[in-house]
């Protein structure tokens, strides 16, 4: 299974293409929209979130509500196309027009965006031309591209949530988390203005965001993945690249603005002794091999154990600043102060359904890398097959 | 550029083959082995490293001295072989052999490791079958893909080095990195026992290794990659699956017992404003542009910067203990106290020779997927010619 | 350089996404869409080619008329789309909406077609689920494709033309390519009912398609592209997946109802001897080295020589018939005589413009995997430089 | 499932990697030097053939003779190599040697080789650089490989035999094939001089290749690959570069020297009606969907349609001549009459052998890529699933 995605942030729609889903999964525009209002949301998001109010079009590979087997395709229409049509229009310009009047254009690189390193790489004198396609506008379609994921995985027993673990600074109480169903989680999340599970933090990482703004800065945070009902033996062992918790991290990192990934305890395991690290397997005939604790995060050797998958990223304070930072002008070489595009103070909660879209589609690839995927009944009744043997084993 | 590795611990051999290197590149094995000698030490490792004394023999792909353009082979013959020779046997078992006499079987799955999902992945009720290959011992081979990859990297102006910068909760002073070169960073490094900077928590961390290994216990810790020289524009913001940063995350949570990585500040960054994490940017005639600090790590939008790429790891404390743990009995279902292979105290030093290798290996094939890779001559005068361009950009 | 299709072949759109393209190629709908009309002509096309007149919209990775380095999204509409609304519905049926009511199920696969095996595959009871998908309607978007990759080898100095040389048994002479330049070829090409340069042979292939159309029948034939200008070196001999011929042959075969491809003199060379068979070498400080025959097609040990590259693909007969063959009904088991879905007698010289289209995919690809494609002007005086070299060499 | 090759044709060995393959799978050097030995056999050789006995060592990846589901490597040591460890040599010449003294430089590229263009791309000014590793030689671990997967088929239920079908223009009935089971095809050609099924067409062939010989010229011909017990829908419609034919094209194409592939009726669907061409569908209870003929060898929509796959592939006369013809000396840019390296007069017997492992080859990676593959036992359970399912779809 794969998938591309294509689209400018000011262009005319965003455009994903899913490759290798089994038949007869089903799949709406309604499960998809869900998801993309839920990363539209989140407090601390800044005017554009009111301006669009984001819904896909499935084109392609869905018939009837269910998959074809067929290439999946999903576009999301940006409503707010007509404003820029000259300024981002496709065709040449025509004759008439001076290309030095096209406006908008952007000789001034902000510094932590791809501005300046982009137009070196690719050969851009206005700016615009990398930070349209560099803007995590994408991750709307990534998001698209994961409520399919999680459709699928649904269909398989498999459960996937995001919440919010620290936003400036301020922590959750992760030990919330425990002895909560994914569904329990994902109801408190979805309620809370920032998708954090702690009430007491939220209120406080609001506040935060909110003085963050009036300061003209911006916070980052961390956000937390956990996925139940995995299949064990997902992953492998025997070669670096089939590593499933190698590839969620590869996931993790991709997603605009995130500058690290942990899994299970992660950093914390550099402070403590082998002894308060690893997981006590037992065995019992109603559940088969468990873990006594989680602090593995539900992998070993690269594979899933059948614990729940607990994997969380860091996002950086979006750069996007309105106190702003120095930087150099590419036609004058004269250093300024670096100029907005429209902002967020805090982008942490929408990033946490980002999260969730992509560790999912990770999920799901992998799961469709070791059992056959053509169709679903098939790929149900073999995972079945499969819990009923690694239970007993 | 792609590599595969293939090896038990305790078979014949370890072999590694490498498709795509450019032809004219200078491999011997003396450079190869320097690495690998590195891996074997560090204060903490077992009886193991002691045995065993890892030398290369390079088998194809290589001609008085200089890469062909062919694919590379290299093989790590293991010393230990002839008395594994039954117990680790290729052909079939004579009619005369019971199966069941073959030493060495196990079916008591140690927590942390791979044995039991490997087992159920790969229907193996001798765990031996899971523990020879996902063993670290693989790490050899991973590290002498690396020592040619650093060939490659240094033959362009890249230069990179590993330090331990956490063992068992005990961190190294970071700021001792600044202002020193990749050189000057390794000749300290390759003299301390732990592989760290900092003299004083050295110190400390040996005496922390000592005392876990007198506790039966063990320790992990945490390994920093630096990378100078790196031409900016490697990788690509342009999709998801291009991203440098998410290609080095990929790499480092690969490894054998690691758990989290971080670029820059990583999770540091959710504490902190987002005017305290961007790195401003300023331009001379002499240098080019150069960014004021690098809390980013050398990495926007997915890309190289031309600052240098800092990058951490975290290994969990190596789960083969002296002081067990329960585990359940795979033939019986009996609950037991978990069995040991020989083990290290603390095998971070060790990892962060791993680190460098891989990071290595991820930054040569960006820099290959960017830069026609044919030959040494024509790449290294793109090289130069793209860093003259981006200077005066 | 990578892409992915969408759409099924009466649903509302069919959707490329390209990823990989350099920034600063020059890429207008305008283009694109005259590859799609040659696609829709030749004698001997269906009732369909009449109704559509298909058209390109670009909705990423342009802006004023240049690719951006980001990815490129094509887009064709299915003007006929308004008619099968309710047939090829995305979303669920409603409740009202008796399953059994959809029209133009099939049940009845037809011989030659993906019907049969792909129902069984995707467990698609609705075979119309497989046809839709699997119609050549899908290369409409290859072709797309193929025009920006064949745009980007016209600017790399790069031509590229498809020609009929066989309909029916019907053979053109070969010989007349010889001496004249791809741009003459084309011209003559683009005139000719059937893509034939033999105006006689052509004559005799609009006959055969009449004859076979009266008689219920179809017929298949040969298509042959040709490559000029390419550099020396592009593909490997190092390994067996990375031979350019190979990837010919690939690309070729995964047309529609294609069943051969051959190379240069291909399957006449095993009734010859190797005098006659291979290309003495020749050199002038003019011409640098030069073949004084082109029996090998342009290829040798998998890389092109600089030399013309020759490839041929046979077509099948179309096996869409109005003279029905036998074949089961899935549901009831019982034969009948197989059902039209509306058809042509020949496709032959449409197959022609897909052959082109996929063949300059393929070059364009291995020419980026060579070179660096970051950008237009430093592939561009990157592969000037590799000429002089190898003229020299 | 994927695999890597190393190894020059006079270096110290050829190795190969193969990674993916399942667990549990029977694995003997004994079934792998049976192939080896069959790629030396066949009438018209030469002396290198008498020379050398390729024997292959497993290294990893088996155990008491079965797979491990860890990677396995194939090692297949040159016994000429001694005699080569200067000329060859992997380290770097002693400063005592002068390199122009170095035996069997070359400076004259043969037509028909990937000398000229290999020496440009890599930068070789000693082809002998070149020539070492695009020598057919390298066949010999791609052999190794495919009787590994040719093992995995066969535990499968699905057989593979290769054969001559012409040589130097003199064709093999290709009735005789027909109504035969594979294992009695392989019996006879096993037992054939030129590995033909038809003894008659036999005799003739040899004539002709000890005419060639004599001659000092060398022939070409066809081979055919034919694979029994598939199960269908292995491969597929839904996007070009799935299609199992493109692969077997891709394969075959890569193979030393071949020019051109072909599927069931290949090229002569060129000169026939479609209601010559295509394959009426029965049923029956007893054997599910047939096709009454099989003039589409096999595959339908790219997928296997369940009845045996039959693939050609041409090989051009080998290039090394003993009747020499021009080149060019690219040191002094004087023709000459191209040098010999030690020759057959024709390989398609051997070409035979390889053609059915890369064949055999890319089937098993098809099934793989369809089915779960971690393990034999609930692979072969899975297929016996399926093939129930498809009899009564």
């Amino acid at each position: 299974m794969r998938y591309l995605t294509a689209g400018e942030s000011h262009g005319p729609q965003l455009t994903a293409i899913i490759e290798g889903l089994p038949a007869q999964l089903e799949i709406t525009s309604e499960q998809i929209n869900k998801e993309l209002k839920r990363r539209q949301g989140g407090h601390g998001r800044g005017r554009r979130m009111q301006i669009e109010k984001d819904t896909v079009a499935i084109t392609a590979g869905v018939r009837h509500g269910k998959s074809l087997g067929s290439p999946v395709c999903l576009v999301v229409n940006n409503d707010d196309w007509k404003h820029w049509t000259n300024i981002m229009g496709i065709e040449p310009l025509g004759e008439e027009i001076d290309p030095e009047d096209i406006k908008r254009q952007i000789t001034r690189p902000r510094p932590g965006h791809a501005d300046l390193v982009g137009g070196m790489k690719y050969g851009h004198r206005d700016l615009r031309n990398v930070l349209e396609r560099s803007s995590a506008r994408e991750t709307t379609v990534r998001v698209a591209v994961g409520a399919v994921a999680k459709q699928l995985l649904s269909e398989l027993g498999i459960s996937i949530v995001a919440h919010v673990t620290k936003i400036g600074g301020i922590e959750a109480n992760l030990d919330l988390a425990t002895g909560k169903t994914i569904e329990e989680i994902r109801e408190i999340v979805e309620a809370d203005p920032v998708y954090c599970l702690d009430s007491e933090a939220s209120e406080k990482m609001v506040e935060a965001i909110d003085y963050a703004k009036k300061a003209g800065d911006t916070i980052g945070g961390v956000v937390e993945v956990i996925i139940s009902g995995m299949p064990a033996g997902v992953g492998s062992y025997v070669h670096y690249d089939r590593k499933l918790d190698a590839k969620l991290a590869m996931a993790m990192m991709s997603i605009n603005a995130f500058k690290g990934v942990e899994i299970g305890l992660g950093f914390e395991m550099a402070n403590l002794f082998g002894s308060q690290v690893h997981d006590q397997i037992s065995w019992s005939e109603e559940e088969g091999y468990t873990r006594d604790t989680n602090r593995l995060g539900g992998l070993e050797g690269g594979m899933s154990t059948g614990m729940p998958i607990v994997v969380r990223g860091v996002m950086k304070p979006i750069p996007t600043l309105y106190k702003p930072l120095q930087s150099v002008d590419i036609d004058t070489k004269e250093p300024f102060k670096a100029s907005i595009e429209r902002s967020d103070s805090c982008a942490v909660p929408a990033a946490s359904v980002v999260a969730e879209a992509v560790i999912a589609w990770e999920i799901a690839q992998a799961v469709l890398d070791t059992f056959n995927g053509d169709k679903m009944d098939s790929l149900k009744a073999e995972i079945e097959r499969h819990r009923a043997y690694t239970k007993g084993f």
